[in-house]
């Protein structure tokens, strides 16, 4: 858990590695070293953890989020670097799914080191949500893991009839909004999002835009203002870019192009319901406000599907669900 | 605490009086006698628990939910009866609202008992519900307390667009609603929901008729047929009631004039669009599945409003929300 949280301190700034963390602790319990994954082209996780813990590190134990690489890319291997500074046994929680990368654990193995792992599967996981998970699944479903965050009335709607909408969540979860943006790899929107509403998009935790950003992007086939705030660059975030689109799957496959495992798709409606009748949602974040509008528009739109029977409904399994001040923040997982 | 689980024992079948719970404690805090509120004619919470502490009860604490009455109605006055039997100290959660029935404390504490209490104001309560809440919130509003229960997708659906509907939530979910009903004193539907789904809205929490049961209610113009479900007696259920009205305020005076205190509006989507339209109510209980339908039939209708704008938002606040196996069960209130 202690590895985990270093990997958080990496997420949406690693692509296309993974944001791992890694800890070495004494026979004794204390930390020697810690480290995260630094920005690509950086040192991976444990090899920031080893140089922290210097010649202590020599018959030490390593908690790291994901299994060492066992390849040499801009980077040399992490089992090799665990072995050569003699630490004595690796814990690891998710196995690493990649062709090359893999095998890191049996190196280490072979090199004498107790190697205990992967604990977890990426798929189908508990209420504790881990860093590398995004990675993970975009690993195995080869195309970039996706969330649909939305927010609504408790009766599903994102506005009122003549389209206002502000505010329906309140302070606290719009602040989560900002928060979470933080740890994406990318955000998406739909162009008439962008053309309704201009949204910046940046992650703007304490009201003014942070140091993380995530890429952001617009999909659709609608032409837009080149003084589109998404298109322009912040102080921190680089200038939004337009996926001249509507195929969802050249879509993802683009930022795929460009390292990205992680994208929170944002809306409006009718994206949304794209995303959902493609069988392209991978987790939803949904702020629900506990509040009634008698008729409006749905934050979910239908996706281009007409009339539904029953069998038609798409199933998620709840991951957790908290309040958040007097809104409500739902996850749920495929 | 402890008295409240008492009252809960009572909840539902005590109308018109208010399902009340008392403990007894010796000055070790030993448990010397609780009581429930009796059905209508029988014995206050008080009575039962002092009864049950015996002579004991002399130089005893009593805790109970609501402030001891001062009125002689078809039983004395518990006032009265805790001074007799020599308790020392009385601690209650709410006070009495009523105007001949309250003055108990006055009349404890002018006996010399030490008196503490309202601990607590019946709104804009905690997470934790009080049995006596909806009695003494009707009293305030002089009209019964209404509950609305529905279930819906997570873009608020409660059926395909061909009416399709079953199963929404699972079975979990489905069983709270039946374990809820035995502590209702009255459900309500429109006569839609009879002429559409025929339905029994009789408690059946581990799926046979309990000895618990809510007066049932149909609402509305439309003619029932004779062998409605709900028309019928169960083993434990009187037949339920045609309140051959639209007018919802007559309705709940109906309800009233029966000494109901606590009614649970269990749709369908128009029934629920006009009680929440006519602000008349009080808290939601929202069953809501992880599950997405493209389109279908909102649960909650639109009480017969056209366009809306963002001013008509009707605001809850969150009491609380929960995982109910895969589902979430969201409660709101004014």
């Amino acid at each position: 858990m202690l590895a985990d949280e270093m990997g958080w301190h990496a997420a949406g700034n690693t692509r296309p590695n993974p944001p791992v963390g890694c800890v070495i602790v004494d026979s004794a319990g204390a930390i020697l070293g810690r480290g995260a994954t630094e920005p690509a082209g950086g040192r991976h996780a444990e090899v920031v953890a080893l140089q922290a813990a210097g010649a202590s590190a020599a018959g030490a134990t390593a908690y790291v989020t994901l299994e060492p690489c066992n390849h040499t890319g801009r980077t040399g291997p992490c089992a090799e670097a665990l072995i050569a500074a003699g630490i004595a046994e690796v814990h690891y929680l998710f196995a690493d799914p990649g062709k090359t990368e893999g095998g890191g654990g049996q190196r280490l193995h072979a090199a004498g080191v107790t190697v205990t792992g992967p604990y977890l599967e990426p798929f189908h996981l508990g209420e504790h949500r881990f860093s590398v998970e995004p990675w993970l699944r975009a690993a195995h479903l080869g195309r970039p893991h996706v969330t649909l965050k939305f927010a609504s009335t408790l009766n599903g709607l994102a506005a009122a009839t003549d389209r206002t909408s502000q505010w329906i969540t309140g302070p606290t979860a719009r602040a989560d909004v900002h928060a979470d943006r933080q740890y994406r790899e990318a955000i998406l929107v739909g162009t008439g999002t962008v053309l309704a509403d201009d949204p910046q998009l940046t992650a703007r935790p304490g009201g003014a835009e942070g140091p993380r950003q995530p890429l952001r992007f617009a999909l659709g086939q609608r032409e837009l203002p080149t003084n589109a705030r998404l298109l322009q660059a912040g102080t921190h975030a680089p200038a939004g870019q337009l996926l001249a689109t509507r195929d969802l799957h050249a879509a993802l496959a683009e930022l795929r192009r460009q390292g990205i495992s992680d994208v929170l798709v944002e809306g409006g409606p009718e994206l949304a319901g794209s995303f959902l009748a493609h069988g392209l949602v991978d987790e939803i974040r949904a702020y629900l406000a506990p509040a009634w509008l008698p008729r409006g528009l749905p934050a979910l739109g239908a996706g281009g599907i007409g009339s539904t029977s029953i069998t038609d409904l798409q199933r998620f399994a709840t991951r957790s669900v908290q309040r958040i001040g007097e809104d409500i923040l739902w996850l749920a997982q495929r």
